[in-house]
């Protein structure tokens, strides 16, 4: 059994720390330290609390030694793995990044990838990991970096820039989605019961959370090629891959999305957007799909609100309060999730796996910018990632993801220069902000600065155009 | 004196073949044939014999043999030079180009090289192109091939598509312009009479009429660096670099315009764009500098209406009537342009000569796509034209001129599949469709293909979405 | 049970073709059609009539159809697989091509991939594929072409630059004797039985017969750093990975070698050639390890002589002919041979896998140019093959892979356009021409084209220079 | 008349510093100081006498300010331009990277700046140059630093590799000796009077020394053309274009030659290289052109002797002292040098001007690696050095070319590490080096470390490998 130190920065209080420590829990051939590192102390706390609980599970194989950190660096020393999964700032800055704009006709479904919100969020974001990128360079530089925050894309980015030397790469499940959906189209089509997503082969590539499937395919059967008879019936009504869901379930959980958008891309582009119809529609003009709420619905999804957001927040921490109290059970039980797989691949304990991951472009994907971050297949293997070449997108679509790509970069620079100007030129050059004049632009930015101000002064010399 | 033979296609009834024909006749080491080819057979008689006119005239050095060619192929058989210069369609189509989108709240300043108006214009112009490549490649695999029309990058690039080993290239005035408007500073600051252009150094690039100056100087001034005192002092009222022409001018002359637009980008990017105002608003989301005409107005400039286009036309059309029958007297002058400049350069006649002309990007603009066309500075040599390579646009800059190139590229490659689905998206991808709906975008589409229908039938198989 | 065609082009009389059918009989989820073709009939109906022997075996799984074409068009209508493993020309021009720059003081170990003899074998080796690739777009432009012939690189080549779109590799097992010697330390460092080479997990880039390991792995193991203590007890004696031969095997064997010259090249360069010893000295200056017959020895291996393989393929025949007459048994048992799984991958029956291939370069190895054939990791999926970015080699090594890479696009061009001076000028700078005065180089080069005329001279419209 | 600073480092008592310091005495629009720095004190203070002389020579148009200063950063302080101009140890050293090889049958024509003199010499240098481009960085940041220095392409990637800001080229006028070359085809066949070279218009391309001529030009006529006839005329007994002299005079002066091997490989390869022929040869196998002495005369060159270059320097330093006391006349008047000339294009007080100069390749000549130094066409203008795009050579070329990159990149970065055994691997890789066994090569390099160790051991850990 193989002996190591994971370097957990954040996760205080999302589930996913949780889903993880299940996994790593199950692992039969990993053991040792999990180092818990947060901001917020109690939070860090409660997860060693939980972790305790999951060691004391009778389904757990592999009990981990799990220890709080009040300081990063010594959470980092000689770690093998660091996870990073912070929420910068909270969500009362994050309503300033979604709902802000809707005062000036321009609506959002997340809010924290691309956007208004996206390139506010990243405004906050990307400083901090420029610390983290200090510090890992400092205290484990050979560890292997799993980031898991969004804006993911300016968070792997930052920490390549900062550290070229670092051995990080961004997770992402949204293309999971798209798999099932796939696999929910071989189910409909090819009358068999749905197929696990890992039989569902793809080549996929993009940008985090608007990557595209460009080949797919079951036990021989070629995906792409049937979708479009599968699209025609399921067209207007919608289809949710989530199990036991409905199309219309978007309408109380936001969640949840019918698929819609995903399904008239592929009629006007020939290949399958590969994240959630929630991401997709804010890497385009904000007249494709999300004029306003109505168009929204009308595609099959909603708008997620950070009222929303807060109340599930406090949900779950009130779940993991009862679970480290010991009042509410925990199932330790396989995730669907990927990250434990591919650490185990990393550390050469199976063979090599090809999955998704965002990594700095080395020629991946030629149609994009060398050195930006990119999301594509990669072969995980004994300490070893690398990228796999990607077939290349179709023109038009390529037109849209250069577009973003091009946008996220120049957010980062401009935020590296902590440069006000530059970063409003990527931000009014934000698809979603297609319908501003430059003067409403700039008052919109103004308004938003003012909202995150808290988080910003630290590092901004100034925090208004 | 070098005896050469230049085929002159199309060119029938605008005053640019007159003005190179002045220029040719006082060239005193070039002689030769003037091959005129025109659909138009009495356009191309005309020009013949405006041509017998100015070589009756006294200023008149060099005679040319003007001769008319019913067959484009006879024309071009054993020229050394091609030069391109055709309207297609006539103003009724481009009527639908400029004024449909209007009806969606879509105003164009001139509607000839991106916008609505500029991929329907590529439409109509690109197959027709392609059959010129492939007449050059048959008849004179050798000559050199100087494209005039708009859109300017499109024919280019179809010429060097269809006939890869084409020695071709496009030529345009309009950074001239902006160096003339530097001309200016240099006279308002520096208390010195305006230089004249070729005395303004630049590099500059980008795609055609939305070229950027990065580095400019008159005699060791850096004039990037005192531009800001200059709009600082103009910015309100505007500056026109036409001599004897003042800023209010373009309420009456829609070539006309303030410089406001390229001051107010100098401002934000810290670069100068090199065209004229009207052209760049075409370039940038309709929102920025044109959302309707007071917008426009507001910016110093006007939008030029089809109906005026086709009344100036008839003007100089009875002109060249005039001239030719010699009831008006022809001035035979050295005008501002350049095209017989670079002509004696690639002869070998005069010392390898810089200047700025739109070739296949092989690596003079590295952030732009290899294989697009591109404006750069190029080196004119004897029989040689090699591109010159250009400082980087800044990060915010290039963004804007990416996603234009990139929208040409794939208008492009859409006519040339015939597919109209492609074609659409780059339509709908346009800065200046940034406002529209897809099922808009669909509709103004589809009007604007029924009115140049007569001009797409012969090559399309389909002429609606 | 996936019914698919093969076309197999060549393989006459090599036992080469033995091992796939008899690894095709084995394959529970195939079946179908094995089409012969070689240009020696009565060699493809040998082959045929060993096929029926193999399905006539007891161990026989899958029973394939076995039919011999005259003609290739017909052997390649409709095929899903198109196997090429052909001798160019006989051995009587092998013997030119290995023997007569002995005269001049060049030693050959193998002479069929670079070096003098590698340049006149691809001279009759490129205009016979240059066929194979036009039949292919003609009778199965979907077909999955696999190349076993050497020139392995110019092959691969030939087929892409014919018919661009084809889907071709190149694969060869060179590699998987690189993997064996892994083992070998695995085993003699870590005490543990010697794995099978496909848990030894590499990374691997370079040119075929010239490609190096920069990554290697076993179960979490980085096995370039033991590999010097390894290398350190063996490398006097040398180490044969072959199962039961000890180093001084190669004193009889032609293809057996002590890897002293890997050794070698991994102390001065730190990681390891992954080609047999013969191969990799052919890439290198002659005074580095092939001096003279002595200069081999002393690095353990051997010259392998023509006459050697004349007898070895009039043994290999007899025994066809005593196989095919059923007066010896055939064993029908899987081979270590990937060839099959791959078709398997390919046809997305089993999950995707990463083996090595020799495709076009796209990004793969930014070191060598693109649109050149390099060999690296790729992953085989359904329908798709996607080369795998490699770790960039060592500076020093790259020098030495570049030269090669370069020579052999020279050659391929040279060959292509028919032009023996630009065919010499990549001849005479073959790193195992290094000491050849230039009019050495001429009088060695006509020497060897005199003795291959018969196979020049239905392409070339010179055959001297 | 525009006042500056030049700072002069090195060129103590090399004749180019008059030659520099006379074009500058007729500058007439330029004057200001010269900042003589040598860390041979007195040798910088005889050129600055000299330079006193000039100021008093009655030719003198603009007189400047002759400084010496003890320290380099004072002499860089402020700085607008810096040559830098040095010899990288002694003539003694200098006889080992020469003579040394000898013993082990490699003949050097010039040895400083590829084989295995300009290995050992680049060792030298390059820290020397690492200091400067620390030096400059401190103290002159937004200077133009001009290199003269061999080996020119090494010390122009230190000043680049160590401050990548900073603004320096190297200058090299081997190129204008084939345009004299050039025009003297000019004046043999099409009957005229030579021309001056500037009315040789080239396109050129490569390495320093090794650079080659694709494109030339004089009025109109294709010079490589009409270079078979004069090839042929003569090839035999050789051409030398220096006034004056003839062919066979290489037999008295080492620094001419009969262009014998130009000649030769223009037939080889029908491009023409630019660099006098006792370079180009150190760039190819020795067995080509330089197999020994007799092999160098029978094409028309001599091998330099150190020996001749140590009285060549005493009789420059008693001429030099003979002019600082008045004992001998100099002769203020212009020389063919370009350099001044290259800097008042920089000042903007000419038009931008096209010359060929060594800087990093940003894409002038794709054929070599990004980021190396490479020698092509620039315009020179206000502030600005833009490279080229040049001519792609002939693939045949481009192996000699590439291969000759690679190694000197190798050889820098091995220097850079201070690693031996990687610049033993650049040493052992080099043309010059090909007839050597891996062990002569470790012989003679471990002698030449020896010849050279004053020079080395303030910089490497270790001098012998």
């Amino acid at each position: 059994m193989k002996k190591i130190k994971i370097a957990y920065i954040g996760g205080g209080s999302k589930a996913w720390a949780r889903v993880f420590m299940k996994d790593l829990a199950l692992a039969k051939d990993l053991s040792g330290e999990i180092a818990l590192y947060d901001i917020d102390l109690p939070a860090a706390e409660l997860n060693r609390r939980i972790g305790e609980r999951i060691n004391a599970h009778p389904n757990t194989i592999s009990k981990w030694d799990y220890k709080v950190y009040p300081e990063i660096g010594t959470a980092l020393d000689g770690a093998d793995f660091v996870i990073c999964s912070i929420l910068p700032g909270t969500f009362d800055e994050m309503e300033g990044d979604v709902h802000l704009p809707e005062e000036y006709g321009i609506y959002q479904s997340v809010g924290d990838t691309v956007g208004p919100g996206g390139v506010l969020r990243a405004m906050r974001t990307v400083p901090i990991y420029e610390g983290f990128a200090r510090e890992i360079k400092a205290h484990c530089p050979d560890a292997w970096v799993i980031n898991l925050t969004n804006p993911m894309t300016a968070c792997t980015k930052t920490l390549y820039d900062v550290f070229p030397e670092i051995k990080a790469f961004g997770c992402c499940h949204e293309v999971f989605h798209a798999q099932e959906f796939l696999s929910c189209a071989v189910h409909e089509l090819m009358g068999v019961p749905r197929p696990h997503r890992s039989e569902i082969i793809i080549d996929a590539c993009g940008v985090n959370h608007f990557t595209w499937i460009t080949e797919a395919n079951y036990k021989g059967t070629d995906l792409l090629k049937i979708l479009p008879e599968f699209i025609d019936k399921f067209y207007e009504q919608g289809y949710c891959e989530h199990v036991g869901s409905q199309p219309q379930d978007f309408r109380d959980n936001p969640f949840r999305y019918g698929n819609k958008v995903k399904m008239d891309l592929f009629r006007r582009f020939g290949v399958l957007a590969a994240a959630g119809d929630r991401h997709l529609v804010e890497f385009l003009n904000n007249g494709w799909y999300i004029k306003d709420k109505a168009d929204a619905e009308s595609w099959l999804f909603h708008l997620t609100t950070v009222a929303y957001r807060k109340q599930d927040r406090l949900d779950k921490i009130a779940q993991s309060q009862r679970i480290a109290d010991g009042e509410e059970q925990i199932d330790v039980s396989h995730s669907d999730e990927e990250v434990v797989e591919l650490m185990k691949a990393l550390l050469g304990l199976i063979p090599p796996k090809v999955s998704n991951a965002n990594v700095v472009n080395v020629g991946q994907m030629p149609q994009l910018p060398l050195g930006s971050v990119v999301e594509t297949n990669c072969v995980f293997a004994h300490n070893s990632l690398k990228p796999v070449t990607s077939k290349p997108l179709p023109n038009d679509v390529n037109a849209l993801v250069l577009r973003n790509a091009i946008n996220i970069e120049n957010t980062y620079y401009g935020i590296k220069a902590r440069d006000l100007n530059r970063i409003f030129e990527a931000f009014i050059n934000q698809p979603l902000c297609s319908s501003l004049t430059v003067a409403q632009g700039k008052e919109l930015f103004n308004k938003m600065l003012a909202a995150t101000e808290a988080y910003l002064k630290d590092f901004y010399p100034y925090t208004r155009l």
